[in-house]
């Protein structure tokens, strides 16, 4: 039968997602506890392989990623949920566990992603903030502009080239993504940007908020992005910025697969942006 | 001449404030930035000591820490904030300095010390609350008696012999300390207690807060702390709450000195705490 699982995972410890050699990834540790827990209650101990939805980068956060994967024994939802739990170490958690039709792909089934960033800004670092935000320094008195960074953003909704945004390894088949979103959330000394997707080419996020902060803090204009996005070349926009405050917030399927939400609220962001 | 330096420190990887012998402390790790700092610049390098306005445990955090110490350079006082952050680790952070008069003491002029506990409830734990907030296991449709934990804070208010929530390693000469406000903020799945007082015994907090959440889940009575409190008893209380959800929040000292409020917004506690 095929499992879902809904998790969260901090990212700071982890050279990412995907099983690498030498290195701790998400992934191992997340089939290494489902390995334990299938084995321990079975016998039937064959390595268990997960399907994600989103493969995320060194130090970036989950706050709703998703994953499937089939095995042959059955356990009622709350048992895969305490039972894998108790194998993982405190950075990475299962919410919720739910048996799905052999059709549901926690990768190809999904039709939207949603990202958030925080970014903290100010004179100071904040230590609380130093794995969970991006940081900008700026003077006391000073702050984004956010009318600027908004009426940039118009331009990347909808269907695009976003070469211009997509890093040298990145190994989608096609630069052509849409966005059907893009929200910033200002509440000093925090900047939160909300980005919603068909999906991502990868480091996509990190270079659109470097680019954003580019015009935020007024080094470049509002139309900028615009032309960024035009030219289609990487090396005109800002630098990729830092994946501390990256976390993939959301994953949505069809309805059909009666997929449960993601347990936002237990993240330290705040509520307003998951609204 | 004595300056006063307002920091803030993630605790979590620290053996807590004062230096131990082969143990990683901030008191260490300040007092080397502040030694580095003024040696690089002058030639004279004798190590700098700092006095504090209250040693925190292992793992317990600082958003408004106050600390002195006397040098005979002279720097201005951003000088101080950027030249000492340089030589500190990502998880202390200067956030303002200050030149005061030699009659201060970060220690003993104050008068007044503000602690915040976080604590994260649900049925399952955040990953990215791991070591900021404690954490309670609660059912999804449960949550604290938030009025009981009220009522119950009340009779803590004013001086009292607060033995039954003191820890066996105290050097506090007296018993007797004075709470002046519990304030307890709700805002599912987080609660916050905001305690203010004269002075706090070793581990003080973490006891009220442990004894709190019996009440706040119904395993005591709201008039059970009274009781607690009146039996100067360490053994009759609830054990000592993790000490990953405190924060020594805001010290407060005479207008006359004219210490800086801390810089509370920076972390990532909601700003309503604060007010």
């Amino acid at each position: 039968m095929r499992i879902a699982l809904g998790l969260q995972y901090d990212g700071s410890a982890f050279s990412g997602w995907q099983t690498q050699v030498n290195q701790p990834t998400i992934q191992d540790e997340l089939e290494r506890a489902i390995t334990s827990f299938v084995g321990n209650d079975t016998q039937n101990s064959h390595p268990i392989r997960v399907v994600t939805a989103g493969r995320t980068d060194a130090g970036v956060h989950a706050l709703g990623q998703v994953v499937h994967f089939d095995v042959e024994v059955e356990r009622d939802d709350w048992s895969w949920v305490r039972g894998v739990n108790a194998f993982l170490p405190e950075s990475i958690v299962i919410n919720w566990a739910q048996a799905v039709a052999n059709e549901f792909s926690a990768r190809y089934s999904a039709y939207e992603r949603t990202y958030i960033y925080a970014l903290h800004a100010g004179p100071c670092r904040s230590p609380m903030a130093a794995d969970r935000a991006g940081y900008v320094m700026l003077p006391a008195d000073r702050w984004f502009d956010i009318d600027a960074m908004r009426s940039a953003a118009k331009c990347l909704i909808g269907e695009h080239d976003f070469t211009s945004f997509r890093s040298s390894e990145c190994q989608s088949k096609t630069p052509v993504k849409t966005i059907f979103s893009i929200e910033i959330f200002s509440n000093e000394p925090w900047l939160y940007f909300r980005i919603t997707g068909n999906a991502f080419l990868h480091h996509m996020v990190r270079n659109l908020v470097g680019s954003f902060i580019q015009i935020g803090v007024g080094k470049q204009s509002a139309h900028w992005m615009a032309e960024v996005l035009a030219t289609k070349n990487r090396s005109v926009a800002a630098p990729t910025f830092s994946p501390a405050g990256l976390y993939l917030a959301k994953i949505a399927y069809p309805e059909e697969f009666n997929i449960p939400k993601p347990w936002l609220s237990s993240s330290w962001l705040p509520k307003a942006i998951f609204v």
